[in-house]
């Protein structure tokens, strides 16, 4: 059942031993949302755990304390954080059947939880939690703000992404007034390349192509130099991103071989309709971010996709 | 003479017909915040013409329609915005020998002009122009609060660098509520890697190596690649960067060959003082990034700069 951020907080009052979940694979806004929520809840007295199927990164850990010995009582109250579907909770999600209250951010949440407060134009959970404060009563402290400042950043890709709007960079303005280290946090999300990245960065570059005059960017990751780099899911996301951001291109084409030998093409385009292109291939996605798989030969797949992108490129034109 | 936002917005609405001029090279900010301010003070009636030595890059053109005919009118006042010092007008220094009124956020600024307005823990030029605005009584309007946008989040890296500050943000936030196209903006400022950047990063990583267990890593550009890639003194700025971007790396230093067959390091630091590292080759620079010049071979070059860094890091332990 929807409901408002007033009644989420009313029901978050009058709980005292509660659980904080988030989707597993956290990234910085999971971590720091529900980092965020525990921390202010406890300073409210109650009783609070943090639990994520994956662990805390050991990231969040340097940049807010994210990892603390919470005790381990027996919840009452199961709250899901940046989390929009159950399936995202991994195993707690089965071993805790029954969520609560799920505080989000997703339009696409499926409201599995028995409360669902969603803001869904906001850019990252970190800010529905940051809206809930007052309403709890709760005083936001140097950690917090840095939670929720990092939740912020990680969402928005440091304010770049579209998602971003006024209302992001004036909560971020009222983070930083607690003392947010911002040359270091940043420095750490956005600064940092991991070696296998750099690595992969290379692989990726020496491989480029353009097409039909620099509109179509292709990059070939073969397993065995994925396998020296040692790379990570998020490593190879930042390399899918790539190809689009080169002037002049529309569509990027990152196509990458596994161990089974199939391969598995990551589309990305500027202003062409990526899903349509994954969709000739029996694959499917967004309009700007589609992917498609293969268990075909390297050259037919190839073949294929740029069929395929140079179909929905001139049916749009 | 140094002065305050009052005085410079009453010097400002005494006058009609002014010339603002930003520095040479311009970036987002001079651009940016000449521009803001020369609309503010059309808005109030006054006859205002923008004047940079390198013309207005399309980019910003495209942006907020930053090219405008403002007429060939003689001026009676001249304004220097983000400009630090007489020398970075070019040639519009020696055309307007005085500079009436200097509005800046350089530390560095000279007070060259007969008046000088500074904001020294500014991030941006912008968010001086954007403290005058209420002074002037001059209105905001999508343009104006577009091409101040474009100045705040140029000179912090999208709000990366650690000169960001809550105000940043908070005028950030301010200024998006005007209707700025975020995603369109961003995109353009970036996301957009031009070709030659590509060709660029390439090179670099093809030669990148590491030194003293990964604490130093050394990139080579030689000049007949540069030559190839086509590259602009931007695309090398930002390939200076990368080295010190990756994890565990104290020491970033890229040694690029020029025409005259003579070598330029740039070496970019985490924890390590750059300027000692240069100093003892002849150069010097800031803490974190300083550089130096070889005419020598590049064996030599490379092993002096080693053999500089090797005892920086050695006597910094």
């Amino acid at each position: 059942m929807i409901i408002t951020a007033e009644k989420a907080a009313n029901l978050l009052l009058q709980q005292d031993n509660i659980l904080v979940l988030c989707h597993r694979n956290p990234d910085g806004d999971a971590i720091g949302s529900a980092f965020a929520l525990k921390k202010m809840l406890q300073s409210l007295g109650k009783k609070v755990r943090m639990e994520c199927e994956s662990g805390i990164p050991a990231k969040y850990d340097v940049l807010f304390g994210a990892r603390e010995d919470d005790g381990d009582f027996a919840p009452d109250y199961v709250v899901a954080v940046d989390t929009a579907d159950r399936k995202l909770l991994g195993t707690l999600g089965q071993q805790y059947p029954t969520v609560n209250l799920a505080v989000d951010h997703h339009e696409t949440n499926k409201d599995y939880a028995e409360f669902t407060y969603v803001e869904d134009k906001a850019a990252a959970a970190a800010e529905v939690v940051f809206k809930l404060a007052p309403l709890l009563g709760a005083k936001l402290d140097l950690r917090i703000a840095t939670a929720l400042y990092v939740g912020l950043s990680t969402d928005t890709g440091c304010f770049v992404y579209s998602n971003t709007t006024a209302n992001t960079h004036i909560i971020a303005g009222e983070l930083i007034s607690y003392g947010v280290n911002l040359g270091e946090v940043n420095k750490i999300l956005f600064e940092t390349k991991t070696k296998s990245r750099v690595e992969i960065d290379k692989i990726a570059l020496n491989s480029l192509e353009f097409f039909f005059g620099g509109e179509l960017a292709f990059v070939f990751l073969p397993l065995s130099a994925l396998e020296a780099s040692g790379v990570s899911e998020d490593d190879l996301d930042g390399v899918s991103a790539m190809p689009r951001q080169i002037e002049g291109v529309k569509v990027g084409i990152t196509l990458r071989e596994r161990a089974d030998g199939s391969y598995k093409a990551s589309v990305r385009t500027t202003c062409v309709n990526a899903a349509d292109i994954c969709a000739k291939c029996g694959g499917g996605g967004h309009k700007r971010a589609a992917g498609c798989e293969f268990k075909t030969s390297f050259e037919e797949a190839k073949a294929a996709l740029l069929e395929a992108a140079k179909q929905v490129m001139d049916e749009e034109e």
